[in-house]
Formats: structure tokens, C-alpha cells, sequence
């Protein structure tokens, strides 16, 4: 367990590094993952400058309610479920239609709220259980997240499924079929394609990332699923690419170096070890 | 020290996963690199089959009268140098024309001898000590390597400083400057953007990479320089990608799963630890 005091001042490092919009906490059932009991002590605690926009991972209307209780500490919300039946049943123990039911009430009450809203779609790319999944089951759960109130959907390749070529296609298909929605590629490093997807992505068109410091984080189910990609080696290859991110990557590496001081244990990133490129 | 009955097993389990060329090991010399003492050993005693082609790495003219001691045993020599002063003389302790110069005589040894040879130049996206090296410059170097009997050019970005647009660019230019000549791209996974870079490559008209099982390798010069791509990461992101490489991707899993049992430490490999992608 990480104390809360930990957890607010690796935000707050984070916050420190030019970031746009941090997704600060989950509001998902404590006995389920007692690691985020917290979570309100965290976003009453943190202290973040004016142009980060926090943002907080919602499982449902419970957790809303929970978060609502806290609403001038946050000014969006994430909701997810999963594009194929199995992965959804495993994470949420429901049925893609039935979460996405419980999305459109979450949404409505969030606007409501003024809450900007993202939908993340798990398994996007692919599903360890079930295999292929269809652009078009993708982009239909997709336009539905739209229809309920979302600015912004987030594709999740949770378990490091997707390859470059699939990426490209993917994107192509999906930013016609979505104008005026921001669309956000989150890709896993699972198999170490994690950066080459990005670059299939941007080259597609895609223009907002998910990732985390330290390639930490992963998927509950199945099991093991590991890391997203690193927020340092992100923001590395973007920079060295002549991409403007507005990123400090000499205080992303920091933050990233108290994590690994919290928890003991080298992390997944390479900016992390190697440094950023020198061209002295 | 891995003892040579390991490096030879080790190297089998490679040889037998239909990868078509293999670098077995290098003739430098034993006070220096004291793990590499044993290259006529290992050379000797690896039973590889037919279909791979195997090759050595050769720092110079001695190097090169030890390996044809053994000449039945190898078809390919590597030979390299790098493209800026500084890596140069702190990596092998002598400017890059001298360097340049026994190339040529080792080459041309090596061809009358029937040798295949591939030139591999260090530092072709950037040097660690003096930073931006200038294309034309490593293209010439390139082309010397071409006149001096080499039918491949390795280009090796052997801290890891290059990103994918700076890749795309280069090999636009390459392909265009050497025209005949297999262009090899070496990438090392020093800030995870290797397979990033690969891709890049490949869409520039890229065949041939190089790379190591478990993400190994790495530079003596400077100290700590990271590990090549890792071969069941490019593999498996080829595959994933739909370009056959002949490669059973089990197999090599297997192999590098074995190099972990021997170094006895945890490899910087994704797909080591993730498995292949199921689509189920």
C-alpha cells in the first residue's frame, strides 16, 4: 500500500512537468482494490497548477456519486468498458450493453455537472479471450459514447495486441467515422511495440496520448497484463521528432525517479535509465 | 564468464529457429574482452544448420588471421568503425581514417578468401560526444566500405538517439546513395523507441536488421550503453504486422528463455515475459 501523502506528492511532481490533464484517482469499490481506498483524500489533497486538468477514472454511478461529493477538485471524468463481451463479463461482470446503459447514466449526470467526459474502450485492438475484434463493434461503441455526452474517446489496447499496420487502419476508419471528437490512442508496451504504435497513430492523424510515468500501471484481467507506455519515453520521441508537448522531460524523469524510490523496484521506462538524448 | 558448452547451446537453440544469418561471436582480443576469449572454441564447436549463414564479428587484420584458422567454420565477416572522431577513439583508440585504412585490408583479405562482408558503422544517428553526425558524412564513409569489397552496410545507432524521423530521412537518402547495396538498420532499444525506429526503416524500403536475443548487447563506449532491439520483439511486431521472416517465434522465445536461465537475471525483452500475441 502507498501512503496518500506519497501518492499526492507524486501527482503534484507530475503536475510540476507542464502536463495538460492527469487522471489523478479511481473511484472504484475499495474492497475491490483497496490501493484506491483513498480516493478521495487524494483529490482533496492534491495541489495541481491552474492548466492541468484533472481528470478522475470512473467505474460507475456509485463512484460518480463518490466523486461528486468532491466536485470543485475535478473537472473530468473517465468511464470504460470493453469492446468484446468476455473481457467485459471478466473486468466488470456485466455485459457490454449493460455497461454501456450504465455509461450513458453516468455521462448524462456528469454533464450535468459540467464535467467533461472520455469514454475508453478496452480491447480495442484486440482481445486476449476472444481474439480479432471488429473495427466496426469499435466505432459503434464509439458513436454511442458520443451519443451520451462524450468529448473524447480513449481506444485501449490493453493487452498489447495492436500492431502499426492494424493502428493506421484503425485510426483511418475511425477518425472519419467520429469528425470533431477527440480521439485518444492508449497502447500498452506489453510486447514492445508500445512506441510504434504511437507513430502509427500520429501519423494517422491522432493527436492525444494516454500513458503513464514509469511504463507503470496495466489491466486487472487477465492477470499480469502489464504496463502502459511511458509517459518519459512518450514525450522523448515525440521531442526528439520535433513535437512540441509543452512536457519539462527533465522533471517527467524526476517524478518518474520518486516513484521507483516509493516502490523499490526498477520500472519499464528506458528514458528512465538512459536519460534524455544529449546532441551536446 | 558463460562457459563455452553454454554459448554453444545457447547459439544452437538460435540456429534452430530459422533465422538466416548469425553472429557467433568476435575475434577481439582476450585481455580486453576476456568473455570473448574463447571465439575459435565456440566457432568450432557450434553446429548450426545448413541454412544459416554465419558470421563473425572481426576488429582488425589479426582478428581476421584468427578466424581463418577456422575458415570452413563461418561465411560472413563484420567489420566496423565509427562515424564520429570521438566514439571512434575512445571505442577502438585510433581516428577514423586509420580505422578506415585496416577496414580496407581486412575486406580485401577476407574477400580473397571468399568472405561475405557487411561494414557496420557506429553512431550513424548521433554520437554521445559530439552529437549531430552529418549524413553526408556517414554516407561516405559507407561508400568507402562499398569500394572496399563490402556487399552489406550496417548502420548502427549504437546509443540510441535516432527517432523515426530522422530514420526515414536518413534511409531515403541511403537507399538513393547505395543502390545494390544491402543497408542493414541496427537499432538499440536505449530510450524504447527501437522497434518505433524500425518501423520507420521498413517503410523506408528497409529489409535487413540487426538485433539480439533477450534485448543483449549494448557499446563498451560509453559505459552502461544499452541493449540492441530485442529479436522476439522485432519478430513478433513483423509478424503481428503480416511480414513473414521465416522465424518460428516459439522457438526463439525458447531460446531466449534459456540466455535468462544462464544470466540468471530477468532480460529486457517484451515479448519474453508477455508470450506472443493469441489471437485465439
Amino acid at each position: 500500500m502507498i501512503p496518500t501523502a506519497e501518492k499526492v506528492r507524486l501527482i503534484e511532481l507530475l503536475g510540476a512537468t507542464g502536463l495538460g490533464r492527469i487522471e489523478v484517482t479511481s473511484f472504484v469499490r475499495a474492497d475491490v482494490i483497496p490501493q484506491l481506498a483513498d480516493a478521495e483524500e487524494v483529490l482533496e489533497s492534491v495541489r495541481l497548477p491552474e492548466s492541468v486538468s484533472v481528470s478522475v477514472l470512473i467505474p460507475n454511478e456509485r463512484g460518480l456519486e463518490r466523486a461528486l461529493g468532491h466536485r470543485d477538485r475535478f473537472q473530468e471524468i473517465n468511464g470504460f468498458l470493453s469492446a468484446s463481451e468476455t473481457h467485459n463479463e471478466k473486468n466488470v461482470g456485466r455485459p457490454v450493453a449493460q455497461s454501456l446503459a450504465g455509461l450513458r447514466r453516468t455521462f448524462k449526470r456528469a454533464r450535468e455537472e459540467g464535467l467533461r467526459c472520455e469514454g475508453v474502450i478496452s480491447t480495442s485492438f484486440g482481445c486476449p479471450y476472444e481474439g480479432h475484434v471488429p473495427v466496426e463493434r469499435v466505432l459503434s461503441i464509439a458513436g454511442e459514447l458520443v451519443a451520451a455526452g462524450c468529448a473524447e474517446v480513449g481506444f485501449g489496447d490493453t493487452t498489447g495486441m495492436a500492431n502499426p499496420i492494424q493502428v493506421r487502419e484503425f485510426f483511418a476508419a475511425a477518425l472519419a467515422a467520429l469528425p470533431g471528437v477527440e480521439l485518444t490512442a492508449h497502447f500498452h508496451n506489453t510486447r514492445g511495440q508500445g512506441l510504434a504504435n504511437v507513430l502509427a497513430a500520429l501519423e494517422s492523424g491522432v493527436e492525444s496520448f494516454e500513458s503513464s510515468f514509469g511504463e507503470l500501471g496495466g489491466c486487472p484481467v487477465p492477470p499480469g497484463a502489464t504496463g502502459n507506455i511511458a509517459t518519459e519515453d512518450l514525450v522523448s520521441m515525440l521531442h526528439e521528432m520535433g513535437i512540441e508537448t509543452g512536457v519539462d522531460l527533465g522533471a517527467l524523469i524526476e517524478a518518474s525517479r520518486a516513484v521507483q524510490g516509493v516502490l523499490r523496484r526498477p520500472l519499464g521506462s528506458h528514458v528512465l535509465s538512459a536519460g534524455p538524448v544529449q546532441w551536446s
